[in-house]
């Protein structure tokens, strides 16, 4: 199949890497030329814009940063739907808020075009592995349709609902990690105040009810003061961001997700926005008496 | 081994049971008799205080309600140590106070008795299974004699430290249940507001980043409106009020389980402490503009 591709960031590349390996030919743009070079290497071809890429393909596909750049991905001058021919179905697999995503599928079926929203969890690793669970909303046609092309990418691949249902999924996926992540690091807090050995107490609690992926897998790199992003901070800012707006917009308040946020804030202007986020360990730490 | 057994509710009976099962000979004491009745056909020696289970015997395992319970049966006038010949290990698998743990070692050793605090994660189920987790705290070499007791009734046994250091572990247990309770509760209550489909969620979010044992096993009891006890908010908010004690005591300061336990506070006043911690659902709903 001939397939648009955008955004060759650290997700995207590995992701763009498989649909290749499984003979898709891909047409290529992102903002930084020099990530997306292996790629055009191994034969994809480069384009100049998102239109220029998505022009005459059967299917694109978006993996990018924050809102903004999927508005001008999909909706810009340049954008996927300003292609001559558009493709007939478009993916975005960012992680972007569902309000936008509907925006997207609504202008999208103007153009004739299904428009699927399918942002990812499962991180570099997941992406490397094609091991991602793939949030998928959408028409039942089109997604259908992508199946195939996802399955190159993911192994949990779930049709959530229409449009925007996928991103209102991932939200969930961050609430619950958001929610996690303030227990786990209150509760490491606590044991190395107590005078506990961490690694000791999450071989007592990571396998029963207290057990999270979290504490298995970000409690011991807390204890081993290892701060490195698995997933950035300012990421996982502008994810909760997007709850909180889209919960408000629900009238639904959230008072741990509004707290974990706060944290969050305060650790991007402290300067650990590149930091991982289990560093909010190091925010609890500094606000201690 | 002659054991004294003190405490046959749902937890204790199992336990005693194993005990048993394995050719131990219990002496039970128990606020209410007929809790322990099939256990007294099946041989053991009703006892009418703590201090006459305890007198002669090899062992005394106690597992009660109430820190004050606690209390009552080590430290009171007919308690564990009060008996005439007190037995050489005394272990609490009650969830109490570390801060009662360590008073009660110390009281302890002035009679040449060893205490442990051993409390258990796990619930019925993992009574009755003998899959407990269970965390010790006390001196090595009466955990050393403990430990093939212990491993009759729990699969995970860790060693944590010193007397106490079993107690703030559970107190770290169940930190972290509190925060990843409050995520789950928002993260489903998100889910609902969104029209998604409960199940569907938590089958793209179980298995990553967001996977936790709570969203896999209480999500779809909250998802099937099904609020009956696996562990009653009674207990449940007695635990998150030692666990914001001893912060206290140590100077550290717990935003998420303070929000934790005024939710479950809540609970209770509202006449919902026989339910389920997954109740914190119907709290949040009620709260709701």
């Amino acid at each position: 199949m001939n397939i648009a591709f955008v955004g060759t960031g650290v997700m995207g590349h590995s992701m763009a890497g498989h649909l290749m390996a499984a003979g898709h030919e891909l047409s290529i743009f992102t903002r930084t030329k020099s990530k997306a070079e292996s790629l055009l290497k191994a034969g994809a071809r480069w384009a100049e814009t998102p239109a220029d890429a998505a022009d005459g393909a059967e299917m694109a596909i978006a993996i990018v940063g924050m809102p903004e750049d999927v508005e001008d991905v999909f909706l810009g001058d340049h954008g996927l739907l300003a292609a001559a021919t558009p493709p007939p179905i478009i993916i975005d697999m960012t992680t972007s808020p569902p309000s936008l995503a509907r925006r997207i599928a609504k202008t999208a079926s103007q153009r004739g075009v299904s428009a699927i929203d399918a942002p990812v969890s499962g991180g570099d690793i997941g992406a490397r592995n094609a091991t991602l669970s793939i949030m998928v909303g959408g028409e039942t046609p089109a997604v259908a349709t992508a199946l195939p092309v996802l399955e190159l990418m993911g192994r949990t691949i779930v049709h959530q609902g229409p449009a925007g249902s996928g991103q209102h999924t991932k939200m969930v996926n961050q609430i619950l990690i958001a929610g996690g992540m303030l227990g786990m690091c209150e509760g490491l807090r606590y044991a190395e105040k107590a005078g506990l050995d961490g690694h000791k107490v999450i071989e007592s609690v990571g396998g029963g009810a207290a057990g999270s992926w979290s504490i298995n897998n970000l409690g011991p790199r807390i204890l081993e003061r290892d701060f490195e992003p698995g997933f950035f901070i300012e990421h996982f800012l502008k994810d909760l961001s997007i709850a909180i707006r889209e919960a408000e917009a629900m009238s639904l308040d959230l008072p741990a997700l509004t707290m974990a946020k706060a944290f969050y804030e305060r650790a991007v202007s402290e300067g650990l926005g590149h930091k991982g986020t289990q560093a909010l360990q190091l925010l609890m730490e500094s606000g201690d008496s």
